[in-house]
Formats: structure tokens, C-alpha cells, sequence
């Protein structure tokens, strides 16, 4: 099984911004020790950008026939979740399921954070179980 | 690890009630597969209720001395999820720590489901995977 | 046929509640009457409830296959009508028509009033005609 | 006694138009077999018109003394319903007593046909029975 | 001087309808007062319509080369003060000026008629002092 | 008869203030004209004030019994209109009739000076017919 | 191919009404030059109307079996664009496809003209390229 | 003196719940203190619950001939103040008068605290005084 | 104990102003008596104005180490309550602990009446109780 | 002449993309047949990107001296239509004149879809008529 | 050069209020400071009053010929900057220029304070510098 | 002392875009001024970018170990200022402190300029000054 995580704007920062709301574990440490608990079982790529339309010509990606295909994607799409429709018409655009996760609980932050485009485009949300909720989208993605 | 699986209105009709939206499975069906698949490592106890104060009696048992205690809380609060403030007080109030999980994914459905007064304080929100929603929580609170 | 009215919260009162928006006749001396007048035609059971659970429940009866079955029900949902999701999840989840029927014309009362969580689900409303509403609702379901 | 009906734009199309939400029978031969069904008991007298003043001048003749008077008037004030003060205002100025009444159930369609500026005006609104609202708005007049 | 006095929809019921909004004065008795106390300075030209279509051709007249001039428009367009974009349009279009009079205080009334397409096109507005508005109006119109 | 003529904020600015929207005279200049033209038949007194509590004063000494009684009040309450519930409640307060006006056609410029707490308590409003604003609601207490 | 054009409120006064806004041509004019560029590839057929009701009858009769047929209708619906459900609901009503066309450019206008209940039934819209907008409509109905 | 308090959903948890914002202190022991310090002069009963239905029916129990009369009620209804129409309604519909009372300022917590449905039907209410807010209510009773 | 009691707009005239919704004592009658039946215990400073600055300036004086000092402080802002951001301000910048009171039951009243930008920085309020709501804020302070 | 279409997000997979609301044509395939139906008419040129930013350069290149200069733009900004006021800066920024245009009816699909950034910036908007609204923008500079 | 520097509500208990938000110097100290440092390249003249209408007084003094001329105001409204749309007014109708200021950043408090009615009248606003706001207005002068 | 100026979308316009309301000096010539006048106090870096997601990476580069760091950044983040969370979210994630500038007064234009996401993760704003507005900022951080 290969999943591909996308990680939005701001996400690069993991562990040293805003460290009481995201924590302080690096993404990269992070995303070894995810690859390590799971091993063979799943192939994690990893793509990280600030840029609205890179998110979106990644997600393009998984749907061209010339490019590696994903059982799966996992999109945290950070501030672009609550402004970016074109974002989530991309998801609604391609053929890989996409299940949306967030770091933080965005429902106990302020109320721009609590609308959320991507999601209705998306199989489903995991959201505000820290870097677990990451965990969680592989184990989903694993039943 | 004993954990405790609250289910709101309506999900005594799971299986039976709008399919194309909730499937065919029944929660007492599921139940047993969910308790088999984790067997010795995870106990738990199922609740279910139609009546919002039955429910925030529920959540306060668990902050009752004389009442057995459990290591998380699975609450799918169903239609209250949207107007219970009482049942969102109730979870801010106990110790217990309390995972909000949702069987359809409600962001993709009328636009008064996409408010929920739990999220805030719950630890965090699985939504739209279905029944295996609760696997997901499941798995939160083992790891 | 066989007809179930539910009335909600605070219908119990009728008669002595406001009379100068509810009229002054008990639903119970009504139902009497109600009963008389269709007499072989219909039989009317009744059930009445200030708890949101209950009226849940109720509804779910008629769709328990070791309960009695009916040929519709009327249902009065009080100031529930305005505020329940979880009613009208129920309305939707189970297979016997309901109509929705308000005593006092809704419309010209407080702007809070104007809104049914009910409506969407139900055949059809009738509103205002005071305990008329209700023959009028046996009267759909008779043709 | 002697009603009379009102229907307001578009209704001269019941039967052809979207049968899907309107059914499919004309309102010419659904008012025969209304007529017929209610005989010497009620006489029925039909207005449609497409424009707004025509059905507001048509509410005046009521109170005119020159002019037949009715009983009653049972209205369907089309998507004039959902915009037109002016015929609200028209039925509050005349004394003959009116009955709201809508063929399709407008609370499950476009959240702008939820509103209505007539029901307050109203005795009662009577909502989503198809054509069979017009005969529980005669019931209504004949009890 | 030669002024056109518009009224809008059951404006013609003034004096039976409603009277402790409108008084019981009936239009034409006052009008006929109205030219009394005027005399030579004002000729009246009084055109009343319940239909908002008929009210704007009666305003395109007055730019009409073969129809006769006026010296200014007082209008009441009743109900469709808050309604009609077509009747405020149609203000806007002509070269004539036209005064906005109501009877009744709108703004101590339903919230829907404390707003006014008409007035921003309009010279002004003479809002609540009954059939006294008209004076008021014709007074402007004299200095 | 004896008017009171009371003058919010800014309005001591009249004549020198954005004379595209409040015209070139000054409120002196006019009042003079305005006492010569109705000469022996209205005394007018005039007050204004920037502050809005003692606007409130003035109209409270209007309902003493120590101080000179007015036939009526025309109040410009200027940029309060839309922000003073305090003078709003003055009015109701007071027993002498309130005819409010403005200058300006407030309905043709920005939205928040469309709002007006003033009207609901006044006789009725005068808007947007410059100075002559002034002279119409003399105009109405003479009649 | 036949066309029927129809024109709402106040666009019988293209040409003279604000012309900083509509330009200076008045619409006979330019239909003569329409028809006479499209020569014998189109017959263009043209009703205008102030009245709402008379719009909906117009577009009711190219349903009529008896009627003349087109294939298809441009429609500048005017003010009522913005107001008007019952002319969209007459656009759902009927089988021949209708194209909205505006000559100003509403969306640079007052926010109330940013709103067309007729867009969402019509086949497209085109809007703002002055009495272009009615070629383009034409050159859509020839492809 | 008899006076009936009733504590609404959460409030059983007093002295438990969130103490920053509630307080340390237990109901049970400040009803005890406040029946001491009251002594002869009131008789206090007590009841709570978390089902908004058992409160209504608590309500309605004081308007029965068979049950005992109270000179009064001190109502917290806790966080069905903010959603329950039905509670309200009850208010309204008994004879004996309510008082509403709050243990928090809930007008410096979130704004869906900040409405409350009960307060028009009481005759007044008191808001954020901790747990004397009781004790002030029972005052205005005495007084 | 020395309290300081602070009344806003068009409190000056309780008793006289509209005594349907304020009663008919005087406030001077009212304070007098309220003196009397609190007699040594409290020393009651009384201020009135209707400019909203000078009830600043009185707050203010409250922390000025050359002016005396009060226990706590007793405002019924008026009007003034629901507009003023100002006053809020200064109750917040001072040390002496505010109570905030209503004669009336503002929630039964206008809407622009239910919300008080004092209330969240305040001890507590005490709405609609007439003129004992005074009483019951000295009661506060007492205890 | 010379032509610049400018194609926003999502657009690079018309053709692929949800087929039942944009079609099965590829833009590629299109724009060959649109370039070989105007022939020697106009010279189409083609820029698509998924990055906002990279669109506001491409506008801005139409007005670089050193640049080609074209005779029109003709902009799908896809879901950047809905938010991105910095492409409507763009637009009105440049000197080149800006066609809107949509494939689909924007007006029958989600709320959000409905608001355009763009339109007010633009000559004019062409919306719905599928690929065919590109023609329909060219045929527009062609007149 | 001579500048007046206006202070609204509250701010003169700069030093004391709030010291977390405002900061612990007060106004006095810190405009001997300000003075200081400009020594003689500006004049400052203070004026602070707590009552709204004395600040439009001070405003209009400007513009009068017979008081002082300024080359700039730089204002401070405090709480009056997010209600009073009289200030507003008073600048828009005086001829110095007026620079906004703050000392807190208002757009990280409370939402009634992210709206000012003074910003589109002044030359602009500068905010959150604490006192350092004063500085840099000057500094805008003095360029 | 070493100063980032990050200008966002369209800014790269200057001088030569709506020179009415940004003024004609480009950015460039501007700059060499304003180095000029500061000289050896500051050495100003500049970037510019219409992409929303460079703005972000440039943001993070100053907190980047390798890369140079800087006393402040004054950001004219243009358009995103009102759409880009994202943005926002960068400003709080980094060390150094940002200013926020605009060259027009957006308070004195479209409504949705009024918004920022920027100001409250900014130190302050300063708004409308034209270009001084940087000169304005250097200052701050001088100081």
C-alpha cells in the first residue's frame, strides 16, 4: 500500500511554530518514526508546499496516467482548509480517495478555522489528535 | 483498557435507518465484530439513549466514585452533536477524556449538521468512515 | 385505520395554558369528541410527552415489528418543532407518514416560531386552525 | 356556502409543469372532481391569474358590496407566497376569511420558498398534500 | 401647477381597511378636499393601480412626449415600497421629480416596511402623518 | 402656537459643511427667513447641541411643569439618529408631539445612516428636502 | 430558427433612461439592425412588458400547443431579475430553453442587482456587454 | 414562604465542575447553609434534573390542584437557557412566577451563552452573582 | 458601607415616563425609602445624568485618590447600556466592583434591548425586577 | 486581432473532470477546433495555471511594453473567481480589456459559487453555455 | 508647526487602566516626553474629554476663524471610534487634516472593536505602537 | 539596522495601476528614496512577489538559522491582506516582527477591504499614507 501525505502552508514549521498548539515534534522526525511503526505495510511519499497551486498540481499528479499512483492520500491542507475552493475541487477532481486531518483541534481555535472546504469533497476528517491524527488516516486507510 | 461507547438518537436504528447514508450494518452487529477485533486488549462498554439528559447522566457517572471508571469516551451524539449545549457541558465537566466521532460525513449534508457544540471540547473529531469511525477512535486511545 | 397523534411539550396544558392563543378545550375532552366523530373509521391512539427522548422513542415504536403498526400518525411536536434535530432524524428514519399539525398559527407569533426542523420530513404541515388541525389530518389520511 | 379559489402564477401549469414536484394532473379536472365530490354541499368558484394586483384586485371584489360574497377563499398564492407584501396586505384589509394552501411540500425545496408573507394573515396554512390541500382547506370552511 | 398623485396597491381601500393603521377617510373624499383647499394653484391628477407593471407605465407616461407634462409626482407606492427594484428603476428613468408619501409611520410597523426601494430616487420622504402627507407633499411642490 | 426646533451634531456647521450635500446656507440665515415668513403665526425656538445627553435635557424640559410649553418639537437629531436609543427614548418620554427631519436624503448615501431610532417614536418623519424640510414640518403643526 | 426576445420593466425606455448607464440606442433601433444582420438566418420576434405577470403569460404561451413555437427565448427580465420567483419558476416551467441576458454590467452596480433568481434555470447567462449581450445570445442559439 | 428551586442540566456537578468558573462550592451544602440562614421565614425544595423534559414537568406539577403550592420559583435552567423554547414555554404557561437565576456572568463567556429563552417569560433575572444569586432571588421573593 | 448609585438617560423621569413599563414612584420618592430601610448599614450616594461622558467622569472619580471611596457601585445605564462601549470601558478601568440593574425586563422589550455591553464587566446583573432590583443590589453588597 | 485565454485551477483536466458538469472535451481539443473555426479572424493564445499568483503575472505581462500586446483576455479563473480579490486587482490594473467566462452555470451549483471577485473588473461575464462561452467571448471582441 | 492632539473616553487614566493592554506610562509624563523630544520643530496642544459631543466642539473649534489654526489633528476616539458616527461626521465637515490613532491593536481585542466610523475621513490610521502611535503621527506631520 | 519590505500581489503595479489611488511613483524609485533618506541607519531589503505561497516561504526564510536575519518586516501583503490565513499564520509562526502597511486608505473603499487577517498577528498597522506609510514603519522601528 503507498499513501501520499500533503502537508499545506505553514505545516514546514511543525515543532518549532506556535509549539502549545502544534507541539514540538518536527514533522520529518515525525514522518520517520511513522514509517518505521507501520514498515512494509505502507510506502509514505511526502509533499510539502506553501503554495496553494502546487498543492493542487500534486493532487492532479495522482491522477495522470504517467505519474505513480496512491491507494490513498492525506491531506493536511493548513490555513488553505478554511479559503481555498480550488483546492478542494481538485479533490473532488481526481480519483484517489482523500481523507482531510488536522493537527490541532481547529474547533476549539478561533471561528475562521471552524469551516472547513475540503471536507465534504473528502471520505472523511481527522481532526485535533496531534501528529496521531496522521496515525489514524494510515490506520483508515489499512482496514 | 475498559473504554466507553456512547451512541445519541437514532443510532438504535443504525442498519435499518436511511442505509444509503448510515449502511446496513447493525451497531450490535458491529459491536461484536469491533469487541472481537480487539479482544483482550480493549473492553468495552456500550450505551445507548434517545433522551439528551439520559446521555449527560452517562457522561457523569464516569466522575462518580462509586461508578466504575474508563480510560476514554467514544461519543457519537448523533442530532443532539448540533443543539446540545448541555451534552458539550457535560463533557467539559468530567475527567474522562471524550473523542467525537460521526458514522456519515456531516459537512457533506445540510448545513445544520456542519455546527457541532462538542468538538470544542472533545480531544478530537472522526468523522464520515463509517462504522470504522469507532475503530479509528478505538486506535487513538490505544496508542 | 388506525391513526397515533403525539403531542409534545406543554400540550398537555391545553385548555388551560393561554387560552387566548390555545382555546380553552382540554385535548383530552377533544380527543373524546374527535374520536366520536370518526367513530368506526379511525381508531386514534394517543401519547403525549415533554421529553424530547420519548417522542423519539414513540416514533420508533411504529417501526418495531413486535409493536402495533400504524396507518399514519399526527404529530404535534410543541416548541420542539423549532429546536430538534433529533425528532426529525426520527421522522425520517422510520417508514409510517407523518403529518405535522400546530394548533395556533405559528406564523403570527414570535419570529422563532416561523422555523420546523419538522416540515422537510413530514407529507405535509397544517397550521393555525386551532384543534381543527387535527381533524383535518385524520381527514388526509382517510382519503 | 360558496368558496372561492385562488391560484396565483404558474399554477394555470399544474399538471405539465415539473411533475416530478407537482404531480401530473390539470387543475381544471382536478376542480371537476372536486366540485363533484362536495356537490350541493359547496360551490366552487376559480380564479387563476399570473399577475400580482389582478389577484389582489380579485381579494378587494370580496369586500365589495356589489359584488358576490364568499364564505371563504382558499389560496395558493404561487411563488407570490414567498415575495408579495402586497397580497399579505390585501388579505388583512378584507373581511372574508382565507386559507393558505400549497401543492408541493415548500419546506423541502429552495430555502426561499420557506418563508411566506402570508401565513400570518391567514386562519391557517395548509402545506405539501398535493392537490388534496385544496379539499382539506373546503373541510376546514365545512366544520 | 400640475401634479400626479400615484397610489399604490389597496391604497383604493383606504378608509375601510385597517383603520386604526390608516384612518377611515376614504381617498377620494380627501382628494376632493384636497383640491378644495388648493383651488387654482394645483390642478390633481389622481391614478391609483393594485399592479406594479401599471404604476410604472403611469411614470413612463409622464416622460412621454404626447402625454401631458407634470410639474412633480407624489407617490405612495404602498406594499411595493419595499419590493419593487422595477418601480424604483422607473423613478430613476424619468425626468420628472417625484415625492415618496406614506400614511402610516412604516418604521413603527413590521420590520419588512422600514425599508424603501423608492427613496433614494426620490426628492424626499414624507413618512406618518396620515392623509396629511399628501399636504405636506403638495406643499414642497408649491415653495 | 410655539415650536421647538432642536439640532443635533454638526448641524451648528450647516452652510460651511459639504455644501454639495447640506447646501450653502447657514442654519441663522434660514431660521431668520423661516420666522419671517410664518411671522405672527409660530414662535420658534431654536436649540442645538453636539452633546447627545443634552439634547435628552432639552426634550425633558419640554415635560416640566416650570419651564415653557411647546406645541411641538421638529428634531434634526443629525448623526444620533442611527446611534442614540437614549434621545429615541426622550421622545416617548415626553408627552409634546416629535416631527423628526433631515436635510439630506439619508436613504441615498451611506447604509448605516438609512437606520433611523428616532421615526418609531416620532409623529413622523420629513427626509431630504434641504431647509424645506424645516418649513413642511411647520407646515404640519399649523394644519 | 425563430427567437423570441422578451424585455422586462423599464427597457422600453433604452435609449433615453440614463444613458450614462444603458447607452444613448434606443432598442427598436437596434432590433432593426439586429434582425437586418441576421437576415433570413433568424426571425427574431420581440415583446416587452412592465408587468411581471404579463412576462410569465408570455413565456406560459410558448408552451401552448395553439401558440406559434420557438427554439428559443432571450430574456432581460430587468428590475424583476432580482426580485421575481415567479418568472423563474415560469423559465422551469416551460420546454424551450432561455438564455439571460443584461446590458449593464449589474455586477458593477448596487449590491441588490448582484442576485438573478432566473440565472439558476436559464441556460446561460450573459451580461454586461451593452445590446451586444442580445447578439451573443443570438450566436448561441445559431451554434 | 414556600419557594421551589430548580437546578437544570450539569448543575448537580456544582462545586466539581470547572470550580475557576463555578465555584468549590457543592449545591447540597449552600442549600443547607441557605435554608439555615433563611430558617422559619422560607421553606426551600429542591429539584434538578438533566432532562429537559423532567423540568417541564417539574414546572407543570406547580400548577396542579393535587400538588403542593409554591410562592414562587428559582429556576437555573442551566444550559437549556440558551436552546429551550419548550422550558419557556412552561414559564409562560403556569401560575407561578419564576425567577431566573445564574451561578456565572454568562454574558463574559461565549456568545450562545449570552442568549437566554427563558428571560422574557420570567419576571426578572439574576445573573453572575456565584451561588448568592440564589440568595438574592429568594430576597425578591420575601420583599 | 458606602454605595454609589448611578442612573443614565431618562431615569430622572421614573414615575412619570411611560409607568406601563416603569412603574409610577419617583426615583427620589423610592431612594429615600430604600435610605430609610437600609439606615445605618449603607450610606447611599445617588448621581444622575443623561450625558454619557459625565457617567465616565463619575466611574473615573470613584478611582481618584482625592475623592471618597465606595464599597461597590450601583449603575442602571439607561439607554445608553446597549450603546455605549465607552462607559463598559470605564467600568472596567476602575477598581470599586459594578453592579449593573433594570427596572424593566429588557428581554420582554425590543430587541436593540437585549444586548448590555456593561454586563461582562460587571459582578453581576439584576434585570426586571422594578425598582427592587436596587434593593436586591444592595443585598449584594451587604452579604 | 490577437487573443489571451487564461485558464485558472482545475481546469487542465476539463475533459476528464466531473463529466457531468463540464463535459467530456478535453480544452486542448477544443481550442484546436475554436482556433481552426476563426482561422485568419484571430490568433488565440493559451496560458492555464493552478497558481493565482502565476495568473496575476500573466496579466500583468499584457501590460509590459516589452510584451505582446493583445486585443482582449478572455479569464476562467475557476475557483479563484469566488476568492481572490488580488486576480479582480489584476484585472483592473491592466489596460486590456477582460472577458469573464464560465463552462458551467455557476448560478445552479453551491452558494459559494455564485459571488464573483471578478465580474465588476470585467467588460463583461459569459456564464454556462459549456466550452461554447469561449466562443461566444471571442465572437464578442470580433463585433 | 502646531498639532492637537484630541484624547476620547477613558484615556485619561492612561497608566493606570488596563496596564497590559495600555501599557503603564501616562499621558501627561509621556506628551512632556513628546514635546521634549520635538522641542521646537512642533507645538502640541492637548485637549481629552470623556463626553462625545465636547470632542466635536474641539473638532469644529478648528474651523472656526476666530480660534487658533492647526496643521494637523491626530485622534485618539477610544471607545467613540467604533460607535460614534457624529464624530465622524465632525471630521469629514472640518478643513484640518486628522490622523487616526491607537494604542492598543485593536484588531486583537474584542470584534466591536475592529470597526471605526472615524478611518475613511482621516488621512490615515496608525495602530497598536502603544504610545509610540503619537510618535509616528507626528512624524507623518512633520514629513 | 537591517529591514525586510515584503509587497504583496499587484504592488509591483505601482505608479502605473489606478494612479488615484495609489499615487505615480513606482516602488523602485521609491525605494532609492527612501535608503537615500535613511542612509547608514537601515539597510532595506526588498521583495515582491503576486504569489500568496513565495510571500509565505520569504516570511519563514527570516527564521531560518541559515539565513540573514532582520530587526522587522514591513508587509504589504495588498489583496491577501483580506483573503490569505495562510499568511497570517505565517506572521504568528515566525520571530521577527511585522508591521503592516497600506498605501490607500482601504477603510475609504470596498467593504471587503475593511477586513484583515494580517493586523492581529502584526505589532501594529499603519494605513492610507500613501508610500510615507514605509517611511512611517522604518520610523517605528527606529525608534
Amino acid at each position: 500500500m503507498k499513501l501520499l501525505i500533503i502537508n499545506g502552508p505553514n505545516l514546514n514549521l511543525l515543532g518549532s511554530r506556535e509549539p502549545n498548539i502544534y507541539g514540538s515534534t518536527g514533522f520529518d522526525t515525525y514522518l520517520e518514526m511513522l514509517q518505521g511503526s507501520y514498515k512494509s505495510m505502507v510506502e509514505l511519499v511526502y509533499f510539502q508546499s506553501n503554495v496553494e497551486g502546487e498543492i493542487i498540481n500534486k493532487l492532479h499528479e495522482t491522477n495522470d496516467k504517467n505519474k505513480p499512483k496512491f491507494d490513498g492520500i492525506i491531506l493536511n491542507a493548513g490555513a488553505y482548509t478554511h479559503t481555498s475552493i480550488a483546492i478542494a475541487d481538485a479533490i473532488a477532481a481526481i480519483e484517489t480517495k482523500v481523507v482531510e486531518v488536522h493537527v490541532s483541534n481547529v474547533f476549539a481555535r478561533e471561528e475562521f478555522r471552524h469551516v472547513s472546504f475540503m471536507s465534504k469533497n473528502c471520505v472523511g476528517s481527522i481532526i485535533g489528535f496531534g501528529l496521531r491524527s496522521y496515525d489514524l488516516a494510515i490506520d483508515y486507510f489499512l482496514k
